[in-house]
């Protein structure tokens, strides 16, 4: 079904390896029309699961990006109650795809930060306008972007061996997803500050104990932990859930489009200056390993 | 003295009961004309204890949040530097009681929704404009608005066997006493919504780590250490305590209000729902055990 | 080099006296015009040491405070990346210098108290507005302003030894250092009024937990570990750096200001007051260590 077969599906070490079959190939049938991401609509919920096929680490790009937009978009017009998002594999997602972006960049730098940065704030606004509550069940490390999108969502789960880290300023990168007022309500400043600056690596019982996380699950029983709960969760008064999100969510909302905006200024300004580039390239590069 | 003797105050698992005669049934005859309540005007602080003699679980039908208000009302302004809450007995406290609101829901359920509902908003009100610090010490478990009520007070002061639990979604019910703003602010939003949807279960540990509580005492010296720590406070200059309350509290009051009201308006329109009461009704005939 | 040696500095159990030298003595020749503070303009940054020759406990009088604010004022001017803020010895720093002030306000207590909390607010106001990172590394204890300065800071680290104490009501002292606001977003509501009104002394391992604090090391290597991290950080991208530094604080930067004259006001009340002076002449004679 795949053409190219991903490092970590391939990997003997990764014993759940039926489960994710479970969750990715075999429900592919009845569900997904995408490339980069199976949906899955089930009684009650949509499931969403990563599965990038061009990049080892499910790093997002813009068709990935638009893929989760119009899975959201069909999730919030149907009778779901609610969307899990996950990931194939053992990675949840590595962050923005810079490998892919750098190739547009160097062709015209001005304009295609422009053209990306408006991607990136269309996906994050629709993060922050879905209605529906959204699960994350992080199965493994999440990195950038695919850290900071855990504070946009309402619940999240984690596999015990899960981490989190957001290198921005590290990688000379400006953040994204409202990392910048989400992580230090979650975190204390001090602590956000750390992971956006020097790079603290956060691991799964950390985020749980600052409650960026809300459980951690072995990962022998990962997937049948959340399915219990999320079969629980499909019988409950859809009204009440809904009205729940919109009351925590409500004096968030507009603060969190507007530090989207300004972050994304920011973030345009940085892949439109050379330095900028050369910081990125230099990642690109080196990869996240070197940290 | 009381017609109905409690369940747990029969309970001889419970060594400190002669504790509890000394805050309660002794100190009736100098303060108490209330029904549900026993207030103790103390040398510079004012002392509400829960003790209501229709259910076992103190939980709150309009009654007694009248006779709370009331005593808060005199607190505010006699010369109490200072409001104690606690309960009498093992339980502080499950939230609204239920089987009293689906009496009068079943009558005329449009009508006695509105007005159950404005009896909470007024009752949440109180407690959010009282100036004076509000101490509460958990004897037991707190669930529903008696967990929620504690993000509204000042200082939290728990039995090592008290836990927390406000699994309102979970119940079919909107969430009430400010919990969709104060929670998010102190556990996190994915830890908040993990106790709203999914009705985790915090023990006193868990919520002394996150904030909700403040200090933790072993129960066998429970009593002893919150009374020390009070008489220190009686010591306190009362106008640099109160201004000091009025500093932390000062950018919160409005947002708190308007939280009220809008969780208000969604717990009138879930009470005044066939849907919403047949959940009511599952929950009373079910009771909390289920969990 | 210094007329008066401070206790801490004599003292023999603290073995990293050289390392304590190498960041302050030796550096004074190259760097340091003032006298209560060591500034040392380094490759990429700013450091700056409390030292304070007339105390011996680094409180902090009008003299110390502005030496402080005009070491801010040439880092935010030259190209520092940042600013380093510690202290020589085994103190963080007290908080205000009672002693001192007393001095002031019984002299004419009105007029004094006036321009003392004038002097509070500019400092305050200027750590607020300063727009580069600030990396506070605290090497022993941290009292009133001295722990309060933190949630001002943008990066924490804590040796082992480190507590953190903000008395504030206790001793009949209005908060400062928008300590109302700052601290009850880091660690809860219930937490933060424990530490103001009831005096709680939180440890290094705690305000890590809380959020404090981002990162705590052994004593032995405190030094080390700081200057590792320092080094990596000079080589970030200050545009970067100092836009993740605005992204954080903008939506805070209004409300800190408003917090801070509001608590200014009540300071200024409190010692304008008899009563207000009576308990801060008791805690000028009983000392910190009554507690």
């Amino acid at each position: 079904m795949r053409g190219k077969k991903r490092k970590d599906m391939d990997n003997g070490r990764h014993q759940p390896f039926d489960k994710r079959v479970h969750f990715s190939m075999r429900l592919m049938e009845s569900a997904s029309t995408h490339r980069d991401i199976v949906v899955r609509k089930k009684d009650g919920f949509t499931q969403i699961l990563l599965s990038i096929r061009s990049t080892y680490n499910n790093t997002l790009n813009r068709e990935v990006m638009n893929e989760i937009q119009s899975a959201l978009v069909r999730a919030a017009a149907d009778d779901s109650k609610f969307v899990l998002l996950s990931a194939v594999g053992s990675v949840f997602c590595y962050g923005l795809d810079f490998d892919n972006f750098v190739k547009h960049l160097k062709y015209n730098r001005k304009r295609a930060s422009v053209k990306l940065v408006d991607i990136i704030k269309n996906f994050v606004n629709t993060f922050i306008e879905f209605q529906k509550p959204i699960i994350v069940s992080v199965n493994g490390p999440a990195i950038g972007l695919g850290a900071s999108i855990l504070s946009l969502s309402d619940v999240v789960w984690a596999n015990e061996k899960a981490w989190f880290q957001t290198p921005y300023t590290r990688l000379g990168q400006g953040p994204d997803d409202c990392y910048t007022i989400t992580f230090p309500k979650i975190l204390g400043r001090a602590a956000a500050n750390e992971m956006l600056i020097n790079g603290w690596k956060m691991n799964a019982q950390e985020a749980l104990a600052k409650g960026l996380v809300s459980q951690v699950f072995w990962p022998e029983t990962f997937t049948q932990e959340v399915m219990v709960r999320i079969k629980a969760l499909t019988s409950c008064n859809s009204f009440v859930l809904e009205n729940s999100k919109d009351l925590v969510h409500y004096n968030m909302k507009r603060e969190l489009k507007q530090a989207n905006e300004r972050e994304c200024e920011v973030l345009r300004k940085v892949w439109g200056s050379a330095q900028g580039m050369e910081y990125m390239l230099k990642y690109v590069e080196n990869k996240i390993d070197t940290f």
